[in-house]
């Protein structure tokens, strides 16, 4: 089996802390695919036995019983956990909530959590629909995958990411990786924290992904979609808007065209024949050369709601990214901009989308930089089902080369007031009751895993990718907790000091990168192509719309009525919070406003001074992190010690390219020096 | 025959032109392979007829007389043209002097010169070497090429050119296209205008080109070396300089190895046993990555002498590049500069080469800019062969998509005296004199066709490949003059008038180029990668040491002794001419100081206004050419004029986007407003 590296979820661990349990399953509704898995979980993770029935077993009494049917939850994946008589039960209606119950019963033995006799606790999933997406292209490579090649497809042995544009030699006859025993581990550790859908294939389907859908691909799909059942996890598959023409053979795939239609109800019919269980289809539709519905003079709901209509009879849905603008803008036209686009496009279409439809929206209006206010399509819909998107993949947030837990900013935007007051539901909390179907609601992760030895390139990706699942599971949790509990999850034998060290550095990761990167919500300053490392200008005149509008006497972005007029597709509490210079949150003051660099901050600096201060303080705090590593050697095994101690040492050097690129850019510019006269290169 | 184009030589217009013409050739020295080639291009391209013998043929009298032998000239490639009782008489030493003095006898025909009666000249090369340098790959690519597929290599029918980073499908067993109508075809054009030497592949020898010195490719290299060899033009390789280890299976490339000598001896051995004519290697050693001597801590004498006394026994060269720069360069370090690496690397080395190494230098000190001076190199060497390189391919100058006509440049460059006095040498005739073997030196270009329709993507750069060669056969040639030619003789069925317009678009491109991309000699404003359209800050911050320090007060990269030291590597004349801002011609102020915006030029304007209105009129320049050539719709042939209006249009949006980009940009930094008012986007 293709795995080094158990992530939060080693067997190693977990069998000293199980040897004595047993334990005992009862099911009223009898065993299914789920309940088969949960006993194997025991078997393969666990150092007890499983008792055979749900009394003594050979005179031993079990001490863990997890009881599915009856219990009278709402929720069919949440779980009650008590004890009476020295024995844990957990209960839940289903085997699927069974089995997230065990896993939160191991978490607990590792972190020391104990229900007491007597006590209890109930857990119900914040959000219905907690999905994965990968980006992986059937030739193996990850689009904007930082963790090595793709773990479903690919040829066995070749396990770098390659260039995700230029396609690579690939099996036709069968382009999957067929390595099952990794994907059971990654199924296994993704329902240990709840995650219940995953798409395999990039939403740019390019090439042979196109025929996935169909057979004899479809068939692979199949094999992939039960080993996931098992731990219900549903498969997705993004689809390619034009597949009536670059599969199906048609001339057309106008939503309204009756052939079209009948193509994609005998397609759906038949991936539901093969696989009943399968999920949906995620779609990115006229999105950055993608085809889709506008070609044809239909709007967005018109494409969705057809592929809704074919999906209906099984249960099926359509996740249908609301990641629609114009890439094709002039830096010359300041009236025109990206972050206005998903709104346009889609509060008028508010209600207008079938029940099974979920418009799954980027969490910003931009595009996951390091800082942005919520997208406001978050605060404004009010009939339609809304799915989240994370990238956890760190695409601008590092390269999953710099420490950098993202989980942070996450929470940080979906605690934002749905109506952008003091006292309103968090956007976290408001999905449910603007939904068409409160069932299809939820947040979905752009994975950050590979083929490479640890997952995710660097080990504390791992975290990023936990505290997604954690983060959907149970919207009250903070980042702080999550990032204590993966310390102690991923280095149990590290001890208290140790983990508190680590979880220090990750609880900072965001900010930090975010100091030595974008200045005060500014963002886009990468390398081109790569989006990691620094290239000040490289976005400035280009077509993609990402600008800082930096010159000699100020930089920012004008998104006010007098700009882009993005402040006016908020609610007015936060419109007026955010259009209002002297009021809007510093770390977004540049992602709203242009000022001059002696603007004065709320901190009392002034902004060229706040660049300087920022870019300095960053680059000190990852010597921090440095020297903070450097004290775990011999206490944190071998290869994860080494691992991270490599990509610290890169993220050194990338934050001080960083520091001086910027710093001297603004310096440049702005002719300021830095009143405590540190080094500016000229 | 894949052959559309026929450039400057065009059967059509030349056979009506000599359809009364009876030829004669008289051959003292016997029939030899370019004899019989010569016989063949009468036949080919002439209306006329080849007499069997030297007298009358059937009664006809030739009138135009080829003689081979004793005709006492001192260069072998040189030919005298004379005309007495009316018959025209080609003279030289041998038949390859036929060829050249035919060819010049056609270009006579067409642009209407005639040798009259009594009358006569002389043309003897300026430059014994005249080579063509082809970076094309193995796998059908060509590194920079613009005009469409190799066309050495390849499988036929994939005539585009694609990412010659990323290999592409090729066919192991024989790369090479094999279309040998169009080699001809190419051959013959190249010695139409004196071309003497060609090499087939890539200086960066990747993958599989590392072979193409030893069988079985070297077989297919000697089919090319034949048909070439007709035309007087000698094949070379790239070679790899580790291919002792890559090819030979040895571990060391150490020049100072003799297993490493003993693999390279016999390695040329087995290449002259098969080429005869052989022209020698081509080294792009210890540059951009690519393995050389100073890995071994040799010199770069140690490492071309090596393959020099391989070679020597053949009466082969090797050309061995000066391009050796520090391609890690880090901007914050302003004292380093890799306009400075070549001198500082070969200067010392000035009289260690052997006699049969050629030291290929670039024109100027940086990478074929738009504005340089002259490499420094070129002054200083004083017992050095020097190949002085060129880059016909337009890899900064606009792609083959911008009308852009260096041989402008190149002329201007080489002008220069070689002791930077206003009395010396200009270099362009300085060669021979300084060399160890004056047969030793010459010119090289880096070819610019592909398999494209008009081999060279846009029409327009057919004038380049065209000037390149006259430039290396005549010397005394003006731009202008060339200019005039081509447009003759590639149009003339156009008339004068519209001759002279096309003729004009050209002489004043190279200017216009400059103008909208480049000011005052900054360069390196380039898209980083693709090295088309602006990208002002792309090449700021990297390695590659392409820089414009601009900053709110000024702009210019300080060369002099209180910079990079680049003015102390010429002689005195130039030293203080370059060094001092005030005498430092307008167009390399930039490329030799850091000047305030402020700074006045020599014509009295400023700086930041000579850069505004100089890419406001580079623009209205491109518009004129665009409705120059619009007035001569259907005046030229459909195919060409499509080609040409296609390119303009395309030149036009390129030149708004450097106008725009670049004005912003320093408008940005200054601050100084447009003193005409004209619209700088903010």
């Amino acid at each position: 089996m293709n795995v080094q590296d158990h992530m939060w979820l080693d067997p190693a661990v977990l069998r000293p802390l199980t040897r004595t349990d047993v334990y005992a399953l009862d099911l009223r509704g009898g065993e299914d695919r789920r309940s088969i898995r949960l006993r194997g979980e025991i078997l393969e993770l666990t150092g007890g036995r499983l008792a055979s029935g749900v009394g003594d077993d050979g005179g031993v009494r079990p001490n863990v019983v997890l009881a599915a049917g009856g219990c009278g939850l709402a929720d069919d994946d949440a779980f009650r956990m008590s004890r009476a008589d020295g024995v844990l039960r957990i209960e839940g209606n289903t085997s699927l909530a069974l089995l997230y119950g065990f896993y939160a019963y191991l978490r607990d033995l590792v972190l020391g959590r104990v229900v007491r006799e007597g006590d209890g606790r109930t857990e119900s999933p914040s959000h219905p629909m907690r999905m994965i997406d990968h980006w992986d292209q059937i030739d193996g490579t990850v689009e904007r995958g930082y963790g090595g090649a793709s773990i479903f497809f690919g040829i066995p042995g070749e396990n770098d990411n390659g260039s995700y544009e230029h396609e690579r030699p690939w099996n036709h006859a069968d382009p999957f990786r067929n390595d099952l025993g990794r994907l059971t581990w990654y199924a296994r550790l993704l329902a240990s924290v709840g995650v219940n859908g995953i798409v395999l294939n990039n939403v740019n389907v390019r090439g042979g992904a196109r025929r996935l859908i169909v057979e004899p691909y479809l068939d692979k799909v199949a094999e992939l979609a039960d080993l996931f059942d098992g731990f219900g996890i549903a498969v997705y598959l993004s689809v390619h808007f034009a597949a009536p023409i670059s599969v199906g053979g048609l001339s057309s795939a106008d939503p309204c065209d009756p052939d079209v239609r009948a193509w994609w109800m005998h397609t759906a019919k038949a991936i539901y024949e093969r696989i009943p269980q399968f999920g949906g289809f995620l779609v990115k539709a006229d999105s950055e050369g993608e085809p889709g519905p506008h070609e044809y003079g239909r709007t967005q709901a018109d494409g969705a709601n057809m592929l809704a209509e074919a999906l209906r009879p099984y249960g099926g849905r359509v996740v249908w990214r609301a990641f629609v603008y114009d890439c094709h803008l002039d830096w010359r036209d300041r009236t025109r901009d990206r972050a206005v686009g998903a709104y346009e496009t889609f509060q008028p279409l508010d209600g207008a989308f079938a029940d099974n439809v979920c418009l799954q929206i980027k969490f910003g209006p931009v595009d996951f930089q390091t800082c942005e206010p919520a997208n406001p399509l978050l605060h404004s819909l009010r009939a339609t089902n809304i799915v989240v998107e994370f990238q956890i993949a760190a695409e601008y947030l590092g390269h999953q080369i710099d420490v950098n837990f993202a989980p942070a900013q996450w929470i940080d935007v979906m605690g934002q007031p749905v109506d952008g007051g003091s006292d309103g539901v968090p956007l976290s909390r408001s999905l449910r009751a603007r939904a068409l179907d409160p069932a299809n609601v939820g947040y979905a992760g752009v994975a950050n895993v590979g083929m490479g030895a640890h997952w995710t390139g660097g080990v504390f990706a791992q975290a990023s990718l936990y505290g997604f699942g954690r983060m959907c599971w149970d919207a009250g949790l903070s980042a702080e907790h999550i990032a204590d509990e993966w310390a102690a999850l991923t280095f149990p034998g590290a001890g208290r000091n140790a983990q508190g060290k680590i979880a220090a550095i990750l609880k900072s990761s965001n900010r930090t990168y975010r100091d030595y990167t974008a200045p005060l919500g500014v963002g886009w300053m990468f390398a081109r192509e790569d989006h990691y490392g620094p290239s000040v200008c490289a976005f400035e005149y280009d077509r993609w719309g990402g600008v800082n509008r930096a010159d000699r006497d100020g930089v920012g972005v004008d998104r006010t009525s007098t700009g882009s007029g993005l402040t006016e597709q908020y609610p007015s509490a936060l419109r007026d919070l955010y259009a209002d210079p002297a009021r809007c949150p510093d770390e977004l003051l540049l992602f709203f406003h242009w000022v001059p660099y002696g603007h004065v901050l709320h901190g009392g600096k002034t902004v060229v001074q706040h660049i300087y201060d920022t870019h300095f303080a960053g680059v000190e705090r990852v010597r921090e992190y440095v020297a903070a590593w450097d004290g775990l050697r011999g206490v944190i095994d071998g290869p994860r010690f080494e691992n991270v101690a490599e990509r610290l040492r890169m993220q050194l050097d990338n934050a001080v390219a960083w520091r001086d690129q910027i710093n001297t850019f603004f310096h440049r510019m702005s002719g300021v020096p830095d009143e405590r006269g540190r080094e500016i290169y000229p």
